[in-house]
């Protein structure tokens, strides 16, 4: 595989499965003590990254879940957020800026924050009255945050007995690094004929649904705008129908996320629609990807994960193909705001 | 003022406020015959529509709100829905395929539903429990929208006590459509001004914070794309800086919104980082519209009105000088999806 170390990949997706464990303890205590509402926060792509973790918990668990803007929540403040909370924080570089203020007022107001960082020895891997650590680089952060938020999701629900068979599937999470690290390899040649013809692209439409929107919004804003400067729409496949899709004609590319969860159908909407309409579809359905031993149920809950792992190996030829390396920035970093 | 008639727009911005004691009366009867949350759905643009209610609530009340799409919710379910709900559904035509099937769903769980129309004689101006009609064309659903949800939230946190004055808020709000009238007279050269500038504009990145964060996704999505189809990318002030910002160069059209909010300094931030980066920024604040009688804290809650009611102009010449109208839909309405 392209500008690829298999050993790397798996040591930080098993490194984000290995804390499993630690993160349902955390969690546990929390309960026990009392905590009754948890608050993800976050900055950016990492905060998208708890999405489909905290769908799960609206939508399947009782307890009151609240996802928030961390840059929104220190200006706003919220009625919900106290003593009784639980915080995570996730950022890989355990350094943003609007995370360690979100960090600090969460303190202040007595909530318990956990942090889920990638070094140790930073502002969020050092205040968090518990802190997570994984060491990943930054191209690697996608399918371990989701993982990370998904073990917490889970060990809510499983303490609270709303999900039966949590055992079976942290069992069955653990088989991913692996499966994914082959699915990857089996990808590679479709990944780079998807870059070939993504190229020269200066505009992409990306569309998903539940639990696949929020890689839509990641894939686009956090690696084909701020990694390669190309411009994209990231839109949720029911609102396309209410907008965006006007748009669309032969020359607009589409890309297309197909999970395996209940909103299955609302990108086969889609994608019923736009293919006689534009030459420039690409669908990428978790449905296609081989992985022997998980579940539907499994394979549903991870849908996200699976088109991460695919999706960087079409950035890996992207920026060769585009002469753009990934890590390239004219503001991140180079200018202060 | 271009292709608008003031009468029309009187009427419709009153009929929306003059909904607000039924839909207090009618929130007071539920809260009292014991429902215990509440969910706004929506589709499209009606469902964004909802979302400064909705923020309002989940950070100002303890009462249990959520927002979540139709076409979605109907797909997943929710934990949180049944008999003890309240379901807020805007649909202006009264015939959006999702809603109605949306309202099928949830009356099916025994939840409450009110629907938000414009037309009485629709399906989903029929089959709710209560149904609140305020005739309307598409063009002015916007401020009506906005004015009718926070006539909810505010009903709410009154009764529950959440919120002091708000019989003063609603006699400021009854002001609303004669001091609009105005603030949109006094744009009108502006207005052209911009539509001048954009009538070859390719693509605008639309930037907003808080109460205003929809409005860029509205106006973004269902009035640059759906009704003029120009690309857009509309992005959350703070999501900004972590992704979009590296597509801005000197060439890029930036669209800024700036309300009076406690997120204001979201849009500052925005403001100082991309003034001297692109050539086309172009700021809509609403600290610059005159309302006579209006508090700052009313004007805080109406942020995103006072921007519709500017940027309706701006779409009214958009449609002349780029001889595009309005109404003109590619798709919607002329093929079955």
């Amino acid at each position: 595989m392209l500008n690829f170390d298999p050993q790397r990949y798996l040591r930080i997706q098993s490194g984000a499965l290995a804390l499993t464990s630690q993160l349902r303890d955390a969690i546990a205590a929390s309960l026990t003590e009392g905590r009754r509402n948890i608050f993800f926060l976050g900055t950016g792509g990492a905060a998208i990254l708890m999405m489909p973790a905290v769908q799960l918990l609206q939508r399947r668990s009782g307890f009151p879940t609240f996802l928030e803007s961390s840059a929104e929540l220190v200006l706003t403040g919220h009625q919900a957020l106290g003593p009784q909370s639980i915080v995570i924080i996730p950022s890989l570089s355990g350094t943003t800026r609007e995370s360690i203020a979100a960090l600090e007022y969460c303190k202040g107001k007595g909530a318990k924050v956990f942090t889920l960082v990638g070094h140790a020895e930073t502002p969020l891997g050092t205040a968090a009255d518990q802190t997570f650590v994984n060491f990943a680089e930054d191209d690697t952060s996608c399918e371990s945050f989701y993982l990370q938020s998904l073990a917490i999701a889970l060990a809510i629900m499983d303490a609270r007995q709303e999900i039966a068979g949590c055992a079976a599937i942290v069992d069955q999470l653990g088989r991913l690094p692996q499966l994914l690290l082959e699915a990857k390899r089996r990808f590679e040649p479709l990944a780079e004929q998807i870059a070939e013809r993504w190229k020269d692209e200066a505009y992409h439409i990306i569309i998903g649904a539940g639990p696949t929107w929020p890689e839509a919004f990641y894939y686009g804003m956090c690696i084909l705008e701020e990694m390669q400067w190309i411009r994209t729409r990231p839109v949720h496949a029911s609102d396309f129908f209410h907008g965006t899709l006007e748009l669309v004609d032969k020359t607009v590319s589409i890309l297309l996320f197909k999970g395996e969860d209940e909103t299955r159908p609302l990108a086969e909407r889609v994608e019923a629609f736009v293919a006689g309409l534009t030459d420039k579809l690409q669908v990428l359905d978790t449905a296609d990807v081989n992985l022997p031993g998980i579940s539907p149920q499994v394979r549903a809950l991870i849908s996200p994960v699976i088109l991460a792992a695919l999706l960087e190996r079409v950035s890996a030829h992207l920026e060769v193909k585009r002469n753009h390396p990934l890590v390239t920035r004219r503001y991140y970093r180079r200018v202060a705001y």
